[in-house]
C-alpha cells in the first residue's frame, strides 16, 4: 500500500488508462467523475497544479484537458476563480453516455452502437476499486490470505492432473465445485438445492447480467432496494427493464404491494447493501408470497452474509421459499479473492437448461483450474476455517474504525454495522460532496453514499471500506479525516 | 485418454450432467443430438442394450427414457423395428427450444423466458468436447504442453506478487498483457494497434458475443460463411440478428454485393472455418472498400492462423484496413489451452471505452493471475517457442492422418489442410449421418460438417480434429473407421 497516495484522481486516471494520449486519460477520468455524480454540477474542479501533481503529468496537460471538457460542455471556466462542472442537462446526450467526440470542432461520427449496446453504455458500467486504498470499499484482505497453502494445493492439482485442468469444461461448472458449494450452501444458507441447481459463473455481475437478459424484457419492472447496489441496477437497465426503487429501512427492504407487480424483485436479505439492515421474517414471508401469488422472480443476492460479526446470519429467503420463486446468488469475490473470478446462482430446475444453454453462448464456461483448486479448499475443511479467521479478523478492524471515527471525527455518524467488509456513516446535511474531495485531497478515499440512491443526494453519507485495512492504516486514514470540517 | 470408450453418446451424456436423474441426463443427451441434427428425423436411435452399455446405466433406464421421449413427440416406436427419430416439424415449439416439459402429461409451465433469452436457449447452445477423443476438433494438444514451465511461472508469480493478482482488474485487461499481445500481433499477424486498443476477454466467444450485443439490433444482416463457425452465428442469432450465408469456394468467402448491405461481416480470412481456405487478397481489398463505403463492420476471426504448415499465414485483413472497420479478435484457447480463458479483441479507437463499459456490466474483468501468467510467457520468449514446437509436430499429425486415411478410408476424400487443428473430409453422397453414427458406436467421434452448413446436408463430409492425438492414437482410430461401409 502507498499510504495516502492514490487519490480519487488517480483511481479514476488509472482507470483511463485505454484512453489514447495524457490529456485524454485525464479528460476521461474527469467525466467518469461527472457522470457518476462524484463532481456534482456547479461544482469547482481541482486547481490544475494540484491536479498535476497528484496525477503525475504536467499543468499544461491539465490546463489542455480543462480546455477540451469547456469545449465540451462539460465545464464552465471562470477566469480567477477556477473550472466548475456545468449543469448535467445542458450536457448533450452523447457526452453523457460516455460516446466522446476527441476534437470538439470536429462534429462525433455516429457510433451506431445497437440499442442494447447504448443502454449498457449509459449504465456508467461498473468499476471496483483497482488499488489498495483506506476507505475504499468491497474488497477482503488479500494480506490476511493464506497464500502458501493456495499455491500449495494449486500445484499439487496442476501437478497430478495437468490436462484435466486445461481441457474445455462443463459450460454449468466443474461437478466437483457444484458439489462442494451444495454441501456449503445447504449447511450455512439452509438454500434447498441439489448440485444439479448451481451454475458456476465467473462473478456475481455476470450473474445478474445474465439473468437480467434471460428473464427481462425490455420495460419490465424490477424492483430494487433504495439505496442500494449499484452493479445490479446497471444489470437491469442494461436489458432495458424499468428499475424501481424501494425505500429500506431497519428490516430492509419496504416492498409496496399497492404497485404494478414487478417481473422480478432483487434483494439483498441477510445484511442489506449499503445499509447492512437484515431483512424481517415477517417481510421475508409476505415477498415470497407475492412472488409466488404474482409469478414474479425474486434474486437473492447473498454478497456477504458470510461476515457477519454479532450475530448467525439469518437463513436464506432462498430455503424459505424451497427454491422455487427465488434465485440465489453468491460470490467468491469477498469470501476468497475477486480476481479468482468465481460465483454461483442456485437455479429452480426449470432455468438450469435454458440458462446454461444461454451462459454457454455468452462465454462457454468458467476456467477450470480455480474451481478445481476452490472445490479442494472448501472439501478440504480450508474455506470455513478461512471464513472464522477473517471473520473474527474484519470485527475487530470495524472495532477499530469505530473507535477511531468516534475519536476524530465525531461529526460522522456510524449506522448500526453488525457485519460485512465496509459501514455506512451519516454526514451532516449537504457536506457529502465537499468533504469528499478534501478527503480526496488529503490521500483518502471515501466513497459516497450519493450514488446509491436513486435520486441524488436523499441522504449524506460515506460507505467505509474497512475489511481491507490493518489496524495502523485504519487509524491513520481515520486521523486524516479529522482534518475536515463539516 | 481412454481409448475407444467415450462415445457421441457419453459426451452428450456427460454434457448433460446438469439433468436431474438418470433417465432424464439419457433424454436430454438425445434430444440435444436431435436438435444439433447429429441425428436425423427418420434414423434408427441406438438399440436399447447397446447404448446402455455405452452409457454404463441400466437398460430400464434407457427404455424409459426412450418411453419419455416417444411421449414428447421425439421419437417413434415400432415394435420389433427399434425406435426412430420423428420428424422435426412434428415437435412442438417448446421442445425444439430445450424447453423440456419433465413429464409429457401435464402442460409445461410457461418459463416465460425474456425475448432476449429465449433468443439464446433457441441457438442450442455452444458445447466444445469435454473429453480427449478421436476425431473430436478443437482441442490443441495439452499433453505436450510444458506443464513444469507453466507451473514455475505461475508459482512464481503467486510468490512475488500475490496481492496484486487476488484483487479487482481492469475491465479491459491487464497492461503487460495488453503489451505484449501488441507486441506479438503487430509483428506476427500485422495488426495495426496500440495496447490502448487491446481488449482482454475470457473467450472468442464472449468476444463475438459482446460485439453482436454492442453492435446490432434485432433484425440486421450479418454475413457469415457458409460453412461457417457455429459458435458465431449463435452469437449473431441471439443478438436476434439477421444470419446471412455467403457460399465459400477456394478463395474463401464469394461476397454478393448485389444483396442489401448488412451492418456487420464475420470472417476468418486467414484459414476459413472449416475449410481452410485463405481469403485471396482481390476480395480481402473488396471487403475493406464495401466495408468504409457501406458503414459495415468487419469482425476478422483469426482464430488459428499460428498454425499454418505449408506457408506463412496471410498479414491480417484489420491490418490492411488499418484498424477503421475490422474488429480483430483471437484466443489462447488453441495456442495456449482452453480453460486458460484469454482471447482478445482489437478495437477501434471509438469503440474502446463503449465496449470496456459493456464488458465490465458483463462480467467485470478478466482473472488477474493467468493474465500476468501469459504476458509474461509471451515476453520471456516462450510463447514464440512453444508455437514452433507445435507447428512442427501438428504438422506431421496431419500428415500421419492424411496417410492413415488413405490406406484405410479411401472412400474419405481430405480437403487440402495447410494448417489448423483439424481437416475436411468429404464423405460419399447421402453418407454422412450414417457413417457418424457408425462410427460413434465403434467409439470413434467423426464430427459432421453438416450443422457447419445454413442448409442441412449441402455437403456431406467429417472435420476431424488430429491436433490433439498422439500417432498411436490416429493409426487406431483411422483403423476403426477402415470398417466402415460407405
Amino acid at each position: 500500500m502507498k499510504p495516502a497516495q492514490p487519490s480519487l484522481w488517480t483511481t479514476l486516471f488509472d482507470a483511463a488508462a485505454s484512453s489514447q494520449g495524457l490529456r485524454e486519460r485525464v479528460c476521461a477520468a474527469l467525466r467518469q467523475a461527472m457522470r457518476s455524480g462524484t463532481l456534482a454540477a456547479g461544482q469547482r474542479l481541482p486547481a490544475s497544479r494540484v491536479l498535476a501533481q497528484d496525477l503525475g503529468v504536467s499543468r499544461v496537460t491539465v490546463e489542455a484537458a480543462y480546455a477540451q471538457l469547456e469545449a465540451e460542455g462539460y465545464v464552465m471556466r471562470h477566469t480567477g476563480r477556477g473550472s466548475f462542472v456545468a449543469e448535467l442537462q445542458a450536457m448533450p446526450q452523447t457526452r453523457a453516455t460516455g460516446r466522446v467526440p476527441s476534437t470538439p470542432a470536429k462534429p462525433a461520427t455516429p457510433l451506431a452502437l445497437s440499442r442494447r449496446g447504448q443502454m449498457l453504455v449509459n449504465t456508467g458500467g461498473c468499476m471496483e476499486p483497482l488499488q489498495l486504498q483506506a476507505f475504499a470499499a468491497g474488497s477482503p484482505d488479500l494480506r490476511a490470505f493464506d497464500h502458501a497453502l493456495w499455491r500449495q494445493l494449486s500445484a499439487r492439482l496442476l501437478r497430478t492432473q495437468p490436462q484435466d485442468l486445461m481441457r474445455y469444461g462443463d459450460p454449468q461448472g466443474r461437478q466437483d465445485l457444484r458439489q462442494a458449494l451444495t454441501q456449503y450452501l445447504t449447511q450455512s444458507r439452509a438454500v434447498a438445492c441439489t448440485a444439479e441447481q448451481v451454475l458456476v459463473l465467473t462473478s456475481s455481475q455476470q450473474a445478474l447480467q445474465l439473468l437480467a437478459t434471460a428473464l427481462l424484457d425490455p420495460g419490465q419492472r424490477v424492483w430494487v432496494e433504495d439505496p442500494g447496489y449499484r452493479g445490479a441496477r446497471t444489470a437491469f437497465e442494461a436489458a432495458g427493464a424499468t428499475v424501481v426503487p424501494m425505500p429500506v429501512d431497519a428490516q430492509g427492504l419496504v416492498p409496496d404491494f399497492t404497485l404494478e407487480p414487478p417481473r422480478l424483485i432483487y434483494l439483498t436479505p441477510s445484511h442489506q447493501y449499503p445499509t447492512g439492515a437484515t431483512l424481517s421474517l415477517e417481510r421475508r414471508m409476505a415477498l415470497v408470497d407475492y412472488a409466488h401469488q404474482h409469478g414474479c422472480w425474486i434474486v437473492e443476492d447473498d454478497y456477504d452474509s458470510e461476515f457477519l460479526y454479532d450475530a448467525r446470519a439469518t437463513p436464506s429467503l432462498q430455503g424459505l421459499d424451497g427454491g422455487q420463486r427465488v434465485i440465489y446468488v453468491g460470490t467468491f469475490s469477498k469470501t476468497l479473492f475477486p480476481s479468482l473470478r468465481l460465483a454461483y446462482a442456485v437455479l429452480p430446475p426449470e432455468l438450469v437448461i435454458p440458462l446454461v444453454t444461454a451462459r454457454s453462448v455468452m462465454d462457454g464456461h468458467s476456467a477450470q483450474w480455480p474451481q478445481a483448486v476452490t472445490a479442494q479448499f472448501m472439501e478440504q475443511g480450508y474455506f470455513a476455517a478461512h471464513l472464522r479467521h477473517m471473520r473474527r479478523l474484519y470485527r475487530s478492524r470495524r472495532d477499530l474504525l469505530l473507535q477511531a471515527l468516534a475519536q476524530h471525527c465525531p461529526w460522522a455518524q456510524p449506522l448500526p454495522c453488525n457485519g460485512g467488509l465496509q459501514m455506512v456513516v451519516l454526514l451532516p446535511h449537504g457536506t457529502e460532496q465537499k468533504l469528499t474531495l478534501t478527503a480526496a485531497a488529503l490521500g483518502v478515499a471515501t466513497p459516497r453514499l450519493g450514488p446509491l440512491y436513486a435520486k441524488p443526494n436523499a441522504v449524506d453519507g460515506w460507505l467505509l471500506g474497512f475489511a481491507a485495512l490493518e489496524p495502523a492504516e485504519i487509524e491513520r486514514a481515520a486521523a486524516l479525516l479529522g482534518k475536515l470540517r463539516p
